[in-house]
């Protein structure tokens, strides 16, 4: 685990501040614990309520680049630290993030998902250290809710 | 967690009934307990071993509408609460359903799979009260086993 | 559980060799142990550090035959073993797989993934036997990372 003061100092230093977490407003929530497990929904890269950018990631015109999509990933996983946090009390409480699935919304002739969903995991490891570091899948799917370009999903372990 | 007779009082204010579960004939089950976590495979809806629609969702001749999609993600949540019954010993040893993962075989520029995998998320809310309201990842995938518009897997943890 | 002179044995009768476990080189790893559960991360079927095959699966002029990929599949799922066995310190402390999912990257009119994803499946009911069954979910998705056909990823109770 990393301690509240560490965690709070590392997002300090990212020029991060872990958002709200909307009220559930239908049959599911933005999170889940189980005994000392929590999941979290898939989250997208809201920042305020809107999503940052729609479309599908690739290399051509009409495509969200690769690189702005890394940033997007990393929004995505911003939110989802933020509800884990919540169902965990904080993310001090957080023992080791076990598992992040990524989707990336793609073209058929992109290839890259791994390096896009980089962007949620290189921050998972930013802000929470060891703890952060995580067994992970990327997969390329045809197109995410509200046409978000990733979707991110955490399974976490609590002390 | 619900007990066994307001489940069935629901199940039957619903006009639902638990359907049966196949017997397994490949390498793979319905639902496996872990201790006190139950994992399902991936639901299809299936009615009577026939599925009850095939193809795409999306908006568009050749396409099935989101409203009947809805529909299908119900039956496909029904199944998979009847592999969970299977596998937990009955829904009232159910604590919480804590994940589902909604994948919807989608036309590209569809990009209301929430509001289709609601039909999932509402049912187990109306059959389990509190104890089924989970978090939950939605996704638009490319295609589905056996053409299938939707597929359903749940984790729920036991009492 | 399978003991490991068994487990020997079967995967010697197979002709197969859990292969290395690739050092992490990013901000995510194989496979993480959360108290008695793994997590691996989506395996891919590389051997000896080069994928056996890109491209989509399906029927026809330029796709992977669904033989062919029921090949690769029991490969990526010779990979997890490997991760998994790497993060439970051998394959004989594991009491049971409980989940597989199986994402193949599909030609949108092909439905057969669970034939392909049985090449995992099988694998895995070979070399444990009973412990090796699970559930499962077969997704067929649009394009997977470095253009592989299958992913193969597991969850897994350890005793």
């Amino acid at each position: 685990m990393s301690d509240a003061t560490s965690i709070a100092r590392r997002l300090a230093e990212l020029g991060l501040v872990l958002p709200g977490v909307p009220a559930p407003v239908a049959a599911y929530v933005p999170a889940v614990r189980s005994r000392s497990t929590v999941y979290t929904s898939g989250q997208l890269p809201f920042v305020d309520g809107v999503l940052v950018a729609t479309g599908k990631v690739g290399v051509g015109t009409g495509l969200i680049d690769p690189a702005d999509a890394y940033q997007y990933a990393r929004i995505a996983g911003l939110n989802a630290l933020a509800a884990l946090a919540s169902a965990a009390g904080g993310l001090e409480h957080v023992a080791r993030i076990v598992k992040l699935v990524g989707y990336v919304a793609s073209d058929p002739d992109f290839t890259g998902q791994p390096g896009v969903v980089n962007g949620a995991s290189e921050l998972l490891r930013d802000v929470l250290g060891d703890v952060g570091i995580h067994a992970r899948s990327a997969v390329g799917v045809t197109v995410l809710p509200m046409n978000s370009p990733v979707e991110i999903e955490l399974v976490a372990d609590l002390v």
